[in-house]
């Protein structure tokens, strides 16, 4: 497993391999693997010779009073999992070195980054846009792989990409979940057992309304006051915000005409969990 | 000359290149050209086997009430001159393949926009650097030619491109002046036979200074006034700016205690000219 830790070394492994005419793919990741990760690894390794994870635990896309200081981190294990997965490279930089003294630089993506989650996290998605530049400089790829749990995050990109004339092929994974229909997660970790056994009224009330609006009923507030009140009879349970919104654009819509997407964010405890599902007209 | 109008051409065009191990160069402009891009370009073709000039007026650089509309065009005396320049391909696209529906991207640098320029043109720089980065996301160079007419432009492209971990070098390209001591610029035609003679007085002052620094005056406040008075005596002249500032953060100095940059925008009627000089302490 090759480890590199600068830009100008992980540039000059992707100029060599793009010399042999290789196709290179990044997962980008803040660590702590799991199977939702590692999927991600086995679709970048269908579309590229080299595939490369990055890890970085990104500071500037924590708010003030979120988690970056006790995000959890596994470095041992994550080289394990990294290089059980079929990647080749992993790209970890330092934070001093992607934010020096005197750095002053932001991508940011204007209006998909207002709904959702950029409501109750403002700054969240500018350190995400601009990281991810950074980190597809440095990489260079031919595509990139993200999931769809962080479906805002995925649109955004795609979004930046299009927007910035990045000559990257964006690629959307399925959402890896536990047995029980949880979302993989890194944050998973935070919640007490009974939390744990808790959250999983997430996906069940997810899979409830994918079910009804398979069946007919397109009315977004019916389907969204269901998950509501689903997700409300769980007293460990505390709902950030639950919207039916547009795949495109993330305005809410009052009715499915064509595919959308119904997103969560619900506390259990402290720990912020995010899902999703997309709602289908036929 | 190869002429391209689409990023996804431009990338397949510099992506055959790299390909064959050439180094690709690119020098952006907004068209009009004069001797001054000529001097670029020549720069890019000793740094490169290939030379792109983009042209391209970015709508987004210019506030409301400044001169996009009018900005002076002429594409078949450019191609001239690019050919006769010696570069090999123009990079030319339309503001509506750039700037489409829903786009809604912006790279912005912080503090170095704020000083000279950056205060009575807000939202310039914003527009340079997120156009620069979709050129070079298009171009794909090695290096990139900026003139240092444009010094503030150049300091806060350099700090982009270190900052985001654009793997480019650039290269910042002396001034070009008439043989009376004007700067060259594509601006220079809105002027008046009278404001012309009168725009003397810019290079004059800042001759007359340099001299002054390189003589040991190194009191920032008295150098300035000396640049604020002489131009002072041109009636036609108003002064919008004039700064001696540090070349790395553009801050204003009290005192060149190592190179400093002096720099100024005037007004000659309607016409904003902008011109620079180092200051050297030795």
């Amino acid at each position: 497993m090759q480890i590199i830790n600068s830009a100008k070394d992980m540039q000059r492994y992707s100029d060599a391999l793009r010399q042999q005419n290789k196709r290179v793919a990044v997962v980008p990741t803040m660590g702590y693997l799991h199977e939702g990760h590692l999927s991600l690894v086995r679709i970048a390794r269908e579309h590229a010779d080299t595939v490369i994870v990055t890890i970085f635990v990104n500071p500037t896309q924590f708010g003030p009073n979120e988690d970056y200081k006790s995000y959890p981190r596994d470095w041992d294990r994550d080289v394990k999992l990294v290089t059980s997965s079929g990647a080749d490279c992993i790209y970890a930089p330092e934070p001093v070195e992607m934010y020096p003294e005197g750095y002053q630089t932001s991508v940011r993506v204007d209006k998909l980054t207002q709904h959702l989650c950029g409501i109750v996290r403002p700054t969240h998605f500018e350190g995400v846009t601009t990281v991810v530049t950074k980190l597809f400089n440095a990489t260079k790829p031919h595509v990139a792989v993200f999931g769809e749990k962080d479906f805002q995050q995925l649109q955004v990109i795609r979004r930046m990409v299009r927007d910035l004339d990045m000559d990257i092929e964006i690629i959307g994974a399925p959402i890896v979940r536990e047995p029980d229909g949880l979302a993989m997660s890194s944050r998973n970790k935070y919640l007490s057992a009974e939390e744990r056994k808790a959250a999983q009224v997430l996906s069940r009330a997810l899979f409830e309304i994918r079910d009804m609006c398979a069946q007919g009923e397109h009315d977004a507030l019916k389907l969204s006051q269901h998950v509501w009140q689903n997700i409300s009879t769980e007293p460990l349970a505390k709902i950030d915000y639950i919207k039916i919104c547009d795949l495109e654009t993330l305005e809410d819509v009052t009715r499915i005409r064509r595919n959308a997407v119904v997103a969560l964010a619900v506390f259990f405890g402290k720990t912020r969990l995010i899902d999703n599902i997309i709602l289908k007209t036929a």
